[in-house]
């Protein structure tokens, strides 16, 4: 899916991250990237963001819009920091080991030397720079271009806490 | 390819738009819109932008940074209104017909009336709503994932008006 965020010079940013799942049970997605990338300084910078996803097969497109949390090293919310554990185990073996490569986006001098030497396990800690990423969605933007169909959904929160979509049928 | 923009209350928005080739010989990409939808009035605010444009088969991922002329139906310049004419005598019917549909966004309140019941021709001056969009390439990250390398090209001008893209390798 893509991710549209805002980088400090005020310009939009956009690229490919891998959907990792929902956390837990609630409606927020999550994806994980490394606390180097310019991703972090960009949600340090502004946290909102919008996802576009589309499918081609179906046709369909899902907008998310929201607001991003960084789940590093040291976060204090426990729930959260075993959420980060758990997708670092989940991931492959070249997912884990790219948390080990030169700084990503800095020169590279040497073509020959290998990204990496080592693989860390996916039984041990997460790594340093191994950050999952958490986006509260507000909006959802629906445009199924197959059947001429657009809703957007509005999420609302009820004063016990409960979570409702509020959807508009709106002109695709 | 998804298209990254800024909307006027400062989030960033991101949505699908189809690469309608490049304008004449240079590097700027088009695509085409309706001049009411939301992506006009984030031009008129803010014209950056950054297309994502990932291709799965190849698994290569092409970042486009740059800014964005609307090319409406009074333009001043002859050349980009010609560009624009030509871009609307090239959508297929569906495409053409979509600009006489109601106002994109707004509450759709009746599905059983039809989207729209013409179909302008090609060979007629577009319609007034149809907008061909420029995007000035200023910056160009390509990530090869199969081969791992990642390269930022950054345009320049030279003093004759030839333009050089200047290419870093970085680390993926």
């Amino acid at each position: 899916m893509q991710l549209a965020t805002l980088r400090p010079n005020g310009s939009p940013a956009n690229r490919t991250v891998v959907f990792r799942g929902f956390l837990d049970t609630a409606d927020d997605l999550t994806f994980v990237t490394d606390r180097r990338s310019n991703k972090i300084s960009e949600i340090a910078f502004n946290p909102l963001c919008e996802v576009c996803w589309y499918f081609p097969e179906s046709r369909e497109q899902y907008r998310f819009s929201g607001k991003m949390t960084v789940v590093g090293e040291a976060h204090p919310s426990p729930e959260l920091a075993s959420a980060r554990q758990r997708a670092w185990a989940k991931m492959s073996d070249a997912g884990r080991a790219q948390f080990t490569w030169p700084h990503p986006g800095q020169p590279r001098t040497d073509l020959d030397t290998p990204l990496s030497t080592t693989t860390p396990l996916a039984g041990e800690p997460a790594v340093e720079d191994f950050c999952l990423v958490v986006i509260n969605v507000t909006e959802v933007d629906i445009l199924q271009l197959g059947k001429n169909r657009r809703s957007e959904f509005v999420r609302e929160e009820g004063a016990d806490g409960s979570v409702l979509w509020k959807e508009t049928e709106v002109n695709p």
